[in-house]
């Protein structure tokens, strides 16, 4: 592939799980996520890769996680012991703070925001439709966490024919170990960029 | 849910690439997961897994990666870095030696050889509908790696509502690190169930 | 198979956009699709699916379309001319009655909604893991129209691997004709069971 | 959309089912498609569309049905009444001459294979990710039957976002009704464009 790395018309940014409970001071889960966050900078830095993406012209996508309810997976036949445990704390809950986005992540006029997700942000969502009716192909990861959701759509996707970008300090985990399973171990088999968000935003195009 | 963990008529084994290349010596990757292999005792265990299978009247299912040919991703866009890799070096080469089955992995009458796949063994292949089409929704991984093919199958068939179990020593990777990521650090935030195959085995029903 | 047609624990109940705008007097495209409402009793026999369904303990899964925004399409590549035209009479308008539930079809404590889809309801939905999870593997679809949504669903269902089961009398399309070409012409090519709701509800078991 | 309707970059001619069973005189289904072949001249039209695209450099995928095997099914839950069918007459059996490609349709280098479908040539097989990793996102669909294959692989198709363009006489069925239902019911609720192979090829890029 020659030419520009991230052509405005055919890349995606792809904002996964902004919500308060993650990334916010008081959140439900962010203090599990708060060593990584403080060490890598991730919320400015994923601010920084969504506010150069707008300057240049590139879309972004909203990517969300199912927000819990009560009752969820009470009548499931597989829920995950993971997915049980989120249900318990009610993460990200449909109506309260901790399930709305980030203050400095509210989708404006021109971002798309998929269905929810329960892991990949592809599996059972209009994601994938949404991204090529724009003509994306290539989709650049930001949010949490690193190794579920981030790791879960940037495989999904690499299955589908994308091209995936993660963005090492624009995300983060619950722990240093698991960043490098997604980022030394696991994303160099299937992702086709691993960057940090300085050289990502010097081969974004010139707004 | 009560009852036997693996009922015989739902569940079904799933042996993920056991290629010559893989687990055989002279295999062309064999070297970079024998490590592993041997501290583990991963064929012996693959073995286990799959004769108590049969003798216990549960399914197999071979889920084969794609058969590297010359040209393969010439034509592609987006080939990973690790595609091409492989591509370079004919990983399980059609026609070869390489690609051809493990002595002790031939497909019997009654299993079932999905179609194959590039990373996932879900896919874009035959494999969903051949589980479903014979009932099973419990899905045991076994084969190669553990944090590549495995998890992606194993993330992807979560995904798609089946009940997945790991078997920490019926796979390898190409180092410690590479298992503990797949076992500990992200196997916890999708599996049902992570186990060794004793344990599992004594969870088979009697034949 | 032997046993009981549609058992409860496996049998689910589709019912495709029962919005205002398709059977209510007064819906934008209900004119459209009178003629074969009246001559077949499309509502009434909806309703007698429905309601037999609850009482024989078999659960409903509302699937929707989506509800039409202003703007729907204009950055997308590639909608299709009908959907184009779809989007000009702003059918199932999100926030009118014509995009509300009919008043005889609203969604009980225990019935699933699913994501909303743009043809099949399970292209981008989450469908069909609502359906597994509940362990659903036969569906018996009725709602609109019988050559669009309803055709669309059944023939991906069938691909899946569920058993798909249409109903001749609780469904309705724009002519006589399209009822014929998705009752007579292509049901028999992928439906594994085409009945009047008088047959189907025999063989529902018996509350 | 501006420009060029078929750019060869970004159409893919879909060749669907072109076996010796379904076209060849003395095939064990031609019988049944043949009244409809012989007024359309679906073969000779496929041809041309085939040639055109060829001369264009527009690229070519083969879209198989499964070949029959003695034993299909058989341990299936959810075959429908019309696989059974196939499967009594073993249609394009596999190592027989029904399962072969009929003489004019032979794959040439460059042209794609996708691996084999049971009813929409995208659901379990690699067609999509093979389009979309070749640029594709325009297709053309010739070939058998207009309405079984044909139709599931364009209203799949639609649905992944695809802009898809029928030929009514680059393929056939097996009664005038079911063409009409295939083209004058059902085709202008989900395709983009439905034309005739001398429309189609005025709008080709010129070689």
């Amino acid at each position: 592939m020659d030419g520009p790395a991230y052509p405005r018309d055919r890349t995606g940014v792809l904002l996964v799980d902004p919500y308060n409970d993650f990334i916010s001071d008081g959140g439900k889960v962010q203090p599990r996520a708060k060593a990584v966050m403080d060490a890598v900078g991730t919320v400015a830095h994923m601010r920084a890769v969504v506010d150069a993406a707008r300057a240049a012209g590139i879309r972004v996508f909203y990517v969300p996680h199912h927000r819990s309810r009560p009752g969820d997976f009470t009548t499931w036949k597989y829920p995950t012991p993971y997915q049980q445990g989120a249900a318990r704390v009610q993460v990200f809950a449909e109506g309260e703070w901790g399930g709305e986005w980030h203050p400095d992540f509210q989708p404006r006029d021109g971002d798309i925001v998929a269905s929810h997700h329960w892991s990949s942000g592809f599996a059972g969502t209009d994601l994938d439709v949404q991204l090529r009716q724009h003509g994306i192909d290539r989709i650049v990861l930001v949010g949490l966490l690193a190794n579920t959701c981030i790791e879960a759509t940037g495989r999904y996707g690499m299955e589908l024919g994308y091209h995936v970008t993660l963005v090492r300090d624009a995300t983060a985990a619950y722990s240093e170990e698991a960043m490098r399973c997604a980022h030394d171990i696991n994303g160099p088999t299937y992702a086709h960029a691993i960057v940090d968000t300085a050289t990502l935003l010097a081969a974004f195009p010139r707004p």
